[in-house]
């Protein structure tokens, strides 16, 4: 599934716009910085490594937009720190600036036009480097899933998470692909609703077969015999194996505890950040009321009442049962 | 609020249609046992104390129904166990259809109109005597709260889950009247949303404090410390204090729990079912699946996938804290 790609001829990334999936297919152009930051925050695009990717290819828009200007360093400078912050919770958001940037003061180029140049092929090599990233982990991870299983997993950490393929179900797809016989239970992830709309979308696509539930059905579920491993995504590793993900996660891996329930995050490397010592120091970002309050364009709570919107929760590393990554599957903290 | 009262002259029951709130006020008039049966099914009116009144009408309605019947007893009778039988969790629904039914064969009854005119006193009597035990059930609860407290509920307990002023809402109702500063976080309880369209329509219109918050938010708002008691109302409790309520209360109680935060369930003792031994025995409804698929009209899951759409769940007796009934606080499992 092709959902990001930089047209060369118009110099514009295009992304498949996740906010209307499944109803409609369409694409989103980005033409600039703004374009990009857009995207990011109204969450035209989301899930952590797929936001590495459009920010790499956002660099090169960037610096597309710096042609003409005097001081075109200073002005593409604070492009980057744009694309940086403009979301707070992803490692891989900085991670990928932070990498361009590198390639950028490591080089020596005359014009914005030449980094343009020489950035592009280090974007598309991030691209495809996350695709060929997800299926090692893909690969190191299917030997956790046995056939038969019913893997839950919460909010989107798919193809349309990543470059391509995805983290938690490229892990489910690897298993697939091995001819395992394999279900998933998406929990369908309010208020964004990623897993009823994307997790849903992209398995029913590939014919893996995928059932949705309420986040709150967890429990009965569980109880039920009905999950047999959970396999999450993460928007940030902390130096300690405490990750943050989409807010719930931390929910599902008690109730996964209680259970007797494998609980695994599957990964790259480019989602930890060993600055960050644990888990209560990774931001949590929180999101406009209007997402809660709102659903299909419709109010579903009383005008004048308040609502809650924390976009992630941390999950502490004692809950986790593996951290599946590109170089194998460690225990959490393992890596630091 | 009176959100359920019999119209004499017209001879029908007049209830607040709970499906539209908060958007607009609507009527739903029943007439007779095919009314009264859609009105419980299509939740209408919900929340077992409610329809335990709702159903206690239903039954003078039943009453009318069969005049003019060469057979009239046993219509009535096959009207009254269609009413019994129209959800299968509640405790209180076939509690207060054995009551009338009880009532019924007490006396000697000519014809189905006598009969009506003496079950219409009695099925008023059982909603005041709702109204009256749920303020009792305040009086008991309220000691358990705090000045200061954020009381987090999940569903609607509140004066629309029962003939009026609640369950787990008056307790908190209750609290405040006490002069107490109480705040309320309100799951907003996927996938009829009772939390964000119903406990926060009656607090806000009763200018308690509330705020909304995602079912999968619950976890993160504990560890935050922005959670210091729950309070939930119950479908039907077993001999041993497992006790059904809206699906996710399981979860809360878990988290509530893992962060010692005391969780309690407000009911009256018809909730009390002490033929079930356990919360195993407890038949949990399955709704339907368009409920979780569609929002506001419009769908949010891909078309060809399925999913779960259990209504209940059932919190094992030892993550209870205490029974808030008309009697006083329990022990779970202490009044069988």
């Amino acid at each position: 599934m092709q959902h990001v790609y930089f047209d060369e001829k118009q110099s514009v990334l295009m992304l498949l716009d996740q906010r209307y999936l499944p109803d409609s297919e369409q694409w989103f152009k980005c033409a600039g910085t703004q374009d990009i930051v857009y995207a990011l925050q109204q969450m035209v695009i989301r899930g952590a490594p797929a936001i590495g990717v459009t920010a790499a290819y956002g660099c090169v828009l960037a610096a597309l937009e710096a042609r003409g200007s005097s001081n075109w360093e200073e002005d593409l400078e604070k492009s980057l720190q744009t694309i940086e912050h403009a979301r707070p919770t992803a490692a891989n958001l900085a991670w990928a600036v932070r990498g361009m940037r590198h390639a950028w003061r490591s080089g020596s180029f005359f014009s914005p036009a030449q980094l343009a140049e020489f950035w592009l092929p280090e974007a598309l090599h991030v691209h495809e480097e996350d695709i060929r990233i997800n299926k090692m982990i893909g690969a190191h991870g299917r030997d956790l899933i046995f056939s038969g299983d019913t893997v839950m997993t919460h909010c989107n950490a798919g193809a349309l998470a990543t470059g391509g393929y995805g983290t938690a179900l490229g892990v489910v797809r690897s298993a697939v692909e091995q001819g395992k016989d394999i279900r998933v239970i998406a929990n369908e992830t309010r208020p964004f609703l990623q897993g009823a709309r994307l997790t849903a979308y992209e398995l029913a696509r590939d014919n893996i077969p995928v059932r949705v539930a309420c986040d709150n059905a967890c429990g009965l579920l569980m109880h039920k015999g009905l999950v047999h491993k959970v396999v999450v995504g993460a928007d940030r590793i902390a130096a300690n194996g405490d990750t943050a993900n989409k807010i719930g996660t931390y929910t599902v891996a008690v109730m996964a505890r209680r259970h007797g329930i494998p609980f695994y995050v599957a990964a790259p490397f480019s989602t930890f950040d060993v600055q960050t010592s644990s888990g209560e120091d990774i931001p949590i970002e929180q999101r406009d009321p209007a997402e809660v309050k709102c659903m299909t364009g419709q109010m579903i709570v009383p005008p004048d009442v308040q609502v809650y919107n924390y976009a992630f929760d941390v999950t502490p590393h004692e809950l986790i049962t593996g951290i599946i990554t590109e170089k194998g599957v460690f225990a959490p903290g393992e890596m630091a």
